[in-house]
């Protein structure tokens, strides 16, 4: 089996579940008990907690363990905007996760936010941002890179733009972590979303890196866990888990350099071979682990059975959002007509990806859209 | 060691972690994956699923996963609330679980509802509930048992009660499975929420149960997962660990009283053997695995810590909020004064506690209290 599909979640690592397992056994304590038992898994929570801040170059304190991708953004996003008293007016555009959009649509049915979209051009660049921001933003939320097309945003630049006009930036880093540098002094965003399954953690486990003294109204309300801003017993294990996949990367710049190549071999094979396959989102604003492709005049849940039957396992569209064959509304988004969307699709890399197994891959593409030709 | 704080927390059975690990590892498809990896996650959910909801004799699609009972509790209580267009009156009682008070008050808060907190009697039950329904009484939230003291409610009565002016109710029962019924259609609510980690599931599993029809607002926005009322990859492994630990455990009636009759020799040593100890809770309507004692004139901490140099773990109040030293806010809500509530040892079992270890515990408690008389 080649699987490419690692956007929509990758293996758990052995030595992330490995530094997990003494929590799920023997040091079963619950970190607010002050008994020993419940001191050690303290200890423990808080040791993961430094080095995941050491990762993102931020204090302990400003990490905050949730239940995976979708929490952090609705806690970073609902949070931030409830406790945020300078406005109601948010900015975001169409191309970002069903998590951020469908938090953002939240706040405008119950709480009355005004939503200003951004413009997408055709490779899933936000256009005309400073235009968009007004007196009365509050927040901001852009992912660092697409899950779907890859497009990446230069955060850096419109988190300082959001700053200058007093908004807070907020950005879903799920499918960056990696890829790319996420040191929150270099990017300087507010807060910033990761999962872990998409990095070789356990489904369940996720994080909000939150810059102090952003304030932020919990979601989960209760006996004050994770300074108040997360309650309910920790996850100790998924926590430990976490840090020791963040841990055990290696370092992104070069990770992205050597990976880009892989993936910019794999499309020359794709476009060269296959005449209908059209890469979507940027040429070199991307991600390096991913490349999409619509195949205009073939379905591309078709063409993802056909690759399954060969052996090469990847996705038509996303997995995150459940049993739906609606068209992606990323590639909405980016212009493309519903009929072509659903010819997408999508190819997503892990560090362990080799030249050999894209090669493959790319074949067994070939084969399988020849099929329906 | 003999540890006797099982409400705080309790080891992970071994089956549990054995059905959960291929889903740790092998088997890392993502449920919303189209391809046979993702559908032999997606079946695994559902199975859990099934069994959960034989467990509470209710159909599989009324068992939403969640990440635990603060979220679950969460989710019941600000998702019913704010879906329900009936009013914004809330009846509930202080002597709730901290997830339950504060989901509450941030409905107050942010959303201006309106609370009645029941009167409370010196054991902890609920009294004139009937005085305080209201025709725009949107939601009933009140424990099946509590935590600290162990007194239980009669469940249907009140959610009878309820039900006939209009009003949902939610139960949160994170400290009953296993001892008390739990069959939904018995104990007629509209929402039942449970923590996987009280009864030999991890830590960060977790389940709501939600009656077909009851129309809730979801707490965490997305893709939709969990029939769109809990958007997020589904923890898979987790799903299926609190599926196995409930289908494991032996039935309610028979273990509640088999370990009643444990508990009440132990509380009948201690209150025969120590002078000043007096139970906390109801005498009899009561959890059979929770004896709390209040020690006037010693702090709960230092025998706490006394009993843990003899091996005893236990705890001083509840593990439930995050490294507090306030004296517990069920004991002042019964009517303790503060410096009484601070005195209060809670002993809980599990099904696997032996006579001969709570012999044992009562000796230590006697002994770790004539340290300081």
């Amino acid at each position: 089996m080649i699987y490419l599909d690692h956007s929509a979640t990758t293996p758990v690592k052995p030595e992330a579940l490995q530094a997990a397992w003494p929590w799920l056994t023997s040091e079963f304590g619950n970190p607010s008990s002050t008994h020993e038992l419940g001191n050690r898994a303290a200890l423990a929570l808080e040791e993961a907690r430094k080095t995941a801040g050491k990762f993102f170059n931020v204090r302990a304190s400003e990490i905050i363990f949730t239940s995976g991708g979708t929490e952090s953004d609705n806690l970073a996003i609902i949070g931030l905007a409830l406790a945020n008293p300078r406005g109601k007016h948010i900015v975001s555009a169409r191309s970002e996760h069903e998590a951020v959009l469908s938090a953002i649509d939240f706040l405008q049915r119950v709480h009355g936010f005004e939503i200003t979209w951004l413009a997408l051009d055709e490779f899933g660049q936000v256009s005309n941002f400073e235009a968009a921001l007004r007196p009365d933003t509050t927040l901001v939320s852009l992912m660092v890179a697409n899950n779907e097309i890859g497009t990446s945003h230069d955060i850096k630049t419109l988190a300082e733009a959001a700053h200058r006009v007093g908004a807070l930036f907020h950005t879903d880093a799920v499918q960056a972590v990696g890829w790319f540098d996420l040191d929150l002094k270099k990017i300087g965003v507010d807060a910033l979303s990761i999962s872990g399954h998409k990095f070789g953690a356990p489904k369940g486990s996720g994080l909000l890196v939150l810059r102090s003294g952003a304030h932020a109204e919990p979601l989960l309300h209760g006996g004050g866990q994770e300074s108040g801003l997360r309650s309910g017993t920790e996850n100790v294990a998924w926590a430990v888990a976490i840090a020791t996949s963040l841990e055990s990367l290696a370092p992104a710049d070069s990770e992205a350099k050597r990976v880009s190549k892989l993936r910019d071999e794999f499309i020359e094979q794709v476009l060269s071979r296959i005449s209908n396959a059209k890469l979507t989102g940027h040429p070199i604003k991307r991600s390096p682990n991913i490349a999409s492709f619509t195949l205009e005049g073939v379905s591309g849940e078709a063409v993802l059975l056909e690759l399954e039957r060969r052996g090469v396992i990847v996705s038509s569209g996303s997995a995150c959002a459940a049993g739906s064959d609606e068209p992606s509304h990323v590639l909405l988004s980016i212009g493309l007509q519903p009929e072509v969307a659903q010819t997408a699709v999508r190819f997503s890399f892990s560090h362990e990806t080799t030249a050999k197994e894209l090669i493959e891959a790319a074949s067994s593409l070939v084969e399988s859209v020849k099929v329906f030709i």
